[in-house]
């Protein structure tokens, strides 16, 4: 049999998808015998049922009429009653919080009778006016769908004529009279009068909370929010109690801790003579919990006492509505709280001191998501600073500096040890070394996933991306925001959290709990500010050694030198995932490429190749010296070559105005030959990845080359030496099997020259949908998979990440299509399904098949519980997201799901 | 037990698995009682077991020796016998013909001893020192692998010092002192001497062909031909027949009916006194098989029997080869022989009409890409012609016509009644109009998916691609080849199957085919030249009609414009699959997508659409009108805008010039600015397809509306519409739940408007990865799925077609990576894959689900057995290609499996 209404009374804190989150939350605390006031709830079953058919189940109004029954016998008062009417609210509660999304309907049951009864039960005639005037006002708005402003606008004109401002001021009989105007709004916008029958206004407002469920606006949240159109919602219906009943009455909000940094106490806000709008709305100053203990020690001990059992019964901060009717004690709402970052990583440690708690679950109750906001230092709240403009958040952290146009005065004036912040156009590899030594990055262009935005959440930067308010002059080193100039030097202050940007210096302060991750723990406890800092420090550090012992995924890192590989081990990485060799041909170097994609013979080329030899080998000793004793991941080139060549447009240009000029270079009419002759319409999908090492001879036997000759001169040098080869962009079988070849080849050469044994295992990356769908084929060939989830997301979704994020995916969020970025979070449905694919067709032909993720996902915590699902061995990330890998990495392993089950 | 070796006797032509298509030919004739000079089958088992293990099978020696027994005491000559010895061949054979790739060593047997027995038993010993002489240089090559080139200049040096030139001129002596130094190379390449042991010559001939099936180049050739590598070669041992012993031997080929035109009778060469390799090196004239019954009336009768026999046996044209040794007969070998388009269509009906095969056997013996051939005019073989290069034949057919640099004096030529071949560097949508009126077109660049390749093929206009050796100056409207300039009006020819161009007239035939489809049977017979061409023009009739019957796939037409789908109509097509939009916004119409584009308001954004409804209604109207009665499949706008804006570089380098001129129109620089603004680094992946229409406002709308409109006018004219909404580049089903409800908010407007009842089906095309991926929960919101395979094949493989096609595709088929572009033929593990998942998906959720595609994979005839397993109900192609979808889609009804089972 259905299930379409429970009382309170049935239900416990388990059936949120039946009750919905606050009816399970009042059932629960209703079994536990707590102060209550009775109530039932119109389950989502009955919601849903609506929602099939269009029409109110059948059973439902004499189910209705049967808990209202069992209502006015244990209350004694009968709804609407003409003597002491019960009253009823009327709200909505879905499964997940959706804020402001749905209806409430208060004071249900009053009518021209039953007011009359509520002013003579409560002594107070404006009172039951005025309960009257918000019932009419209410329904006719949520209900039956009139113009708010209608109402506004009459209670407005009330006032008015009586030379008042403040609604409070509206006597009784100002108040009858608004009621009467009120009705008369209703019957001349539904042609019909308001209903006078309290079973009707109880089921049509039962039916307004269920239609509130489909609205665009609602719709709409659930879109962004990925929460299931069908689940519906719940209706609660519970007897009024009054907080505005004299000043043996009152309201008031509380928290079982301090939500903000996690300290034991109740803490909490009361308003005498109130009820609870009046407390959201802030017109008069609230009591502290303590004052509250003064006005009416009863109330205030019973609540402590209730507060400490809500506590323990649920293990955790609870958050806490309650109402003082006449010196009466109601609970109207609890559920778990919100906290702050610092304040989950101790109140989960805290609970496990209190032995609430274990382990497992103090793990499970913090996110990466919080401990990343741990990671950066931030900017003092509530410093005097100049907003200069405010743009996208690109990589956190709160940086102060000198602002600078170009990447050498970045790098001079950071070596003299000045604090730089690089503002950009938008930035190219070009620009990497002043990105480097810049302490944070501002550009006028691009989205989060643009270089600037990649790059710097690689190295920990702090950035803003995407200011388009800034007119950047790079030429006059200035940059004019709202009519502002701003000069080379001048300083500025960067919020990598919150995207903004300003001028002048702001103060901040520093994240112990990066001292922790980076010095260790003695070197943290030793600089904490306070207590305070040294728990926060001490929490952190025994839940993330908690997530390690628990985590059966492996974190890696991306890195591609020695010193962010250092770095990266320092933060825990367990290896290289992903060294990228092209960021190895920029700089000085970028010219033997230039020279081997411009030679005229094959004498030349060679040549380059030649003098690249000694340089790779010299990257890679570093880097497996760096990493010794741990897998190093190197790919093979990439990139589509043109980019190391300048750039087609601007060249053009160049020679264009040189000729026009009568002053042509023939190098450059040279250059720009090649460069028209490589230019591609869709570099992304054109000649690069394993497509390179194919076509252009030379180039990864060169790259192979070095690293077995590394691999030698480190084992020679007694180290133990762990590279692993990655050829990116595979597409089929038999691209893997001639570089598998080529490389099994070099490594018995090297082997032979050097006398010793190199046999490193070579494997390649999944980063489009054919290798994906063929990768029972590939294995056979490749001793490793890494999936390089930001290729497979452009390909699956043919989005080209530097043009779309930038571009439309503002709209597509707004528009409920996405509802977070798939370059953020990787998609399940899609590349997901690829993935766990290709996961299990490469196993089932390579049962050792090792299987990794190196794209940006691999730092991103929803992802993480993804891979960990899907069956990787392990994943690898930006050397600063490490923490954040290890910490998510634990809490995958001890949950069966990694996401709610929206 | 395993099958190692197996007589002639015992086996028969379908065991082409196991003993390779020449021996089981051979078994056959065999069967049959045919004269085949006896022998016995290494199988391909014994090879399969010699690759896996790296060892000959333990059992083969005795098996093999077994089989000689057996063939010496059928033969009563003993194998290399010191009197009259017994001689064989030893020859490989695969299941699939891989010819020039492997081995065949003759006169097996010969040695010192028995080479004196074979001049006596022959009684010429100069034909017994040279066969000796043969042995040792094909054996020391083949199987020792001695450098051939030092067996032939020895025998260079033979005849030099000999002073003579043919090898025929050297007598007995020198052969035996050839022998003598021949024997010496293969000692000192060896280490050992010419192995004497005839039994040892013969296992060694077995496993040195075995280890051919493994060389790079019979590995290469398999990757090519998509032959899998695990087949192994079986090797035939047969008794030696000689066709050289004097005047009544001799040897020749035969087909039992001709192979170019399918007339019946037996057509053959026939060459007296001669051995195989003599025939085929052609030093002497052949005789026909009539000159052949004059010399040896008896064994040309027998011969005649036989090939009779064969064609009744096979129910096919053969293919033979045989040989006269002193009189007597013998057959070598038999096959179904190879046909030109014209043959295997008369061969077809043929045979039906001789109550050999039916109809369905005949369909299944013809091909859509013999069908093809048939469809456009050639070159008159043979005609005096001036080549002037050769280049990628991207469109077939022969064009004869002026050449003209530029679209607009093509298309005031053309109006003029002149042939035009429009010449450019390469091709853009702004060359249309002068692409159309032009009779052939001819670039420099690009490859053959290129823009002009693409559309010359939608059009059926003959085309020649990136012929990189001309170098064409617009300016100066002409272009020059290896020093030869040609100027506008100059006339060019150029072949489309070939790739040819040529200066001057070459002389045309019609094809008789083309008349047919395009006039109907009557004419095609009216106007054909003989009774061959009427032969073949009924037989073209009787099979597309009976394929017309069989297939299951509808055959629908790619056309954007009512005169290609007239002609589309005309050529079978049952509905249009695509009709795209964007072609319908360039010309004249180009400003207002322009203004659209840089519009500063919303009300100029609205008046670019407003003056644009009335002109797409007007499209929709002649196109409905066109199709009345068929399904329209009308895609809305896909291209990125800046399709429809100047190209960058060019337009910087126009605004640099001005500005260093001091000459600047503001225009330009705005142009500029919004250019830049749109500009993408990828534009495959950018804002384009279903984005824009949820991106810019109005614009998808404006398009539903002009479908409607357009649908209700010709309702209002009495027609019977049947327009059907596509919309491109769905990735989620949000997009398309948005587009839909959208598309039917404006069906019930203009329903209501125009008071009649509209309700189109909407659908959208599956062409991204996660399309295919998700098209489970996409189906919910689309009544169709049309696969678009281009895009679908760029996505999956990562491959921007305009940029890999012309650059590494064909190293990437040099190397076998790819044996055919994927843009050619859908590739069934990695696109096809994804195809069956959204067919098999899709369905689940919508069992009517409609399914087609619309990329140029739906008139490629491998691609269309392919959609016919996978269960799509119809194939759109370029109009000129329905007739051969028509003929494939008969054949993949017909055949369980559309491709051969390789």
């Amino acid at each position: 049999m259905a299930t379409y209404v429970k009382d309170f009374s049935e239900g416990d804190r388990d059936q949120k998808d039946l009750l919905g989150g606050k009816g399970a939350n009042l059932a629960e605390m209703t079994r536990l015998g707590l102060p209550v006031p009775p109530g039932f709830t119109v389950t989502t079953e009955a919601c849903r049922a609506y929602m099939t058919t269009g029409e109110v189940p059948l059973e439902l109004p004499s189910e209705i009429d049967g808990a209202v029954r069992r209502l006015e016998a244990a209350m004694g008062r009968r709804l609407g009653a003409s003597d002491d009417p019960l009253l009823v609210s009327v709200r909505s509660g879905a499964k997940f919080s959706m804020p402001g999304m749905m209806e409430t309907v208060l004071n249900v049951g009053l009518n021209d009778t039953s007011v009359v009864g509520l002013a003579q039960t409560s002594g107070d005639e404006r009172y039951a006016w005025d309960s009257y005037r918000r019932l009419v006002q209410m329904f006719g708005r949520t209900v039956l769908g009139i113009e708010g402003d209608l109402f506004s606008a009459a209670l407005e004109k009330a006032k008015s004529d009586r030379g008042i401002t403040v609604d409070t001021d509206l006597d009784a009989e100002a108040l009858r009279a608004l009621v009467a105007t009120f009705k008369a709004i209703v019957t001349a916008h539904t042609g019909r009068d308001f209903p006078q029958d309290p079973r009707e206004q109880l089921t049509l407002a039962v039916v307004a909370v269920f239609n509130s469920w489909n609205t665009e606006r609602a719709r709409l949240y659930r879109r962004r929010e990925r929460i299931a159109d069908d689940l519906g919602t719940a209706v609660n219906v519970q007897t009024m109690v009054f907080g505005n009943l004299g000043d043996d009455s009152g309201t008031g909000v509380a928290f079982t801790r301090d939500p903000a940094t996690g300290k034991t106490g109740d803490y909490g806000d009361y308003l005498v003579n109130a009820q609870g709008e009046d407390v959201v709305a802030g017109i008069r100053n609230t009591l502290s919990l303590h004052d509250m203990e003064q006005i009416d020690k009863a109330a205030h001990d019973e609540l402590s006492r209730i507060m400490n059992q809500l506590e323990t019964h649920y293990r955790d901060l609870c958050d806490i509505e309650f109402t003082v009717e006449r010196g009466r004690l109601w609970m109207l709402q609890t559920r778990v709280g919100k906290r702050t970052a610092p304040a989950a990583f101790r109140i989960a440690t805290q609970l496990v001191d209190e032995g609430l708690i274990d382990m497992d679950e103090a793990l499970s109750r913090v996110s990466g998501a919080q401990l990343s906001q741990l990671l950066f230092p931030q900017f003092v709240p509530g410093a005097d600073t100049t907003l200069l403009t405010k743009a996208m958040a690109a990589s956190p952290g709160a940086a102060v500096g000198a602002a600078v146009f170009d990447p050498e005065t970045a790098q001079e004036w950071a070596a003299t040890g000045k604090d730089v912040i690089l503002v950009r156009r938008e930035t190219n590899p070009d620009d990497l070394g002043g990105m480097i030594a810049a302490v944070g990055i501002l550009t006028a262009r691009g989205g989060k996933t643009s270089h600037a935005a990649v790059v710097a959440r690689g190295m920990g930067t702090t950035a803003v991306v995407g200011a388009e308010e800034l007119v950047i002059d790079a030429a006059a080193k200035t940059m004019v925001c709202k009519g502002r100039t701003i000069a080379e030097g001048d300083t500025i202050a960067i919020d990598g959290g919150t995207g903004e940007v300003f001028l002048g210096d702001v103060p901040v302060h520093p994240s112990p709990v990066a001292t922790y991750l980076e010095e260790g723990l003695d070197a943290a406890l030793a600089h904490a500010d306070d207590e305070d800092e040294a728990e926060l420090v001490k929490a952190v550090d025994r839940l993330l050694t908690h997530a390690d012992g628990a985590r059966r995924l492996r974190v890696r890192a991306n890195a591609d030198n020695a010193e962010d590989a250092t770095r990266a081990r320092r933060l825990g990485a367990q290896g290289i995932g992903l060294c990228r060799t092209e960021h190895m041909f920029l700089g000085d170097r970028r010219v033997l490429i230039e020279r081997l994609i411009l030679a005229d013979s094959d004498e030349q080329k060679q040549a380059s190749l030649d003098a690249l030899l000694p340089l790779q080998r010299g990257d890679f000793v570093e880097l497996l010296e760096a990493m010794d004793s741990l897998p190093t991941t190197i790919r093979l080139l990439d990139p589509p070559l043109h980019e190391f060549l300048p750039e087609l447009t601007a060249l053009s240009v160049k020679v264009a105005l040189a000729k026009a000029a009568g002053q042509v270079d023939p190098e450059d009419v040279r250059l720009l030959a090649a460069v028209e002759r490589m230019h591609e319409a869709n570099p992304m999908l054109g000649l690069r990845g394993v497509r390179l090492g194919l076509v252009v001879p030379g180039l990864y036997e060169l790259q192979i080359r070095a690293i077995c000759e590394a691999t030698a001169d480190r084992l020679a040098a007694g180290g133990n030496p762990r590279a692993e080869i990655m050829v990116p962009l595979i597409g089929s079988v038999a691209e893997m099997s001639l570089v598998r070849d080529s490389a099994v080849q070099i490594m018995a050469e090297v082997s032979k020259e050097r006398g010793v044994t190199i046999d490193m295992p070579v494997g390649c990356m999944i980063e489009l949908p054919r290798a994906a769908l063929t990768a029972g084929e590939i294995a056979r060939e490749s001793q490793f998979f890494s999936f390089g989830t930001n290729d497979l997301t452009q390909t699956a979704w043919g989005f080209s990440r530097d043009d779309v994020e930038g571009s439309f995916f503002g709209q597509y969020q707004e528009a409920g299509i996405l509802s977070v970025s798939p370059f953020e979070t990787v998609d399940p449905e899609g590349v997901g399904r690829l993935v766990k694919i290709a996961c299990t067709e490469g196993r089932a032909t390579r049962a050792d098949l090792h299987l990794g993720v190196c794209g940006e996902h691999g730092g991103d915590p929803e992802s993480i519980h993804f891979f960990h699902e899907a069956g990787l061995d392990y994943v690898s990330c930006s050397p600063f997201r490490v923490p954040v890998a290890r910490l998510e990495a634990g809490r995958a392993a001890i949950t069966t799901s990694g996401s709610d089950s929206r």
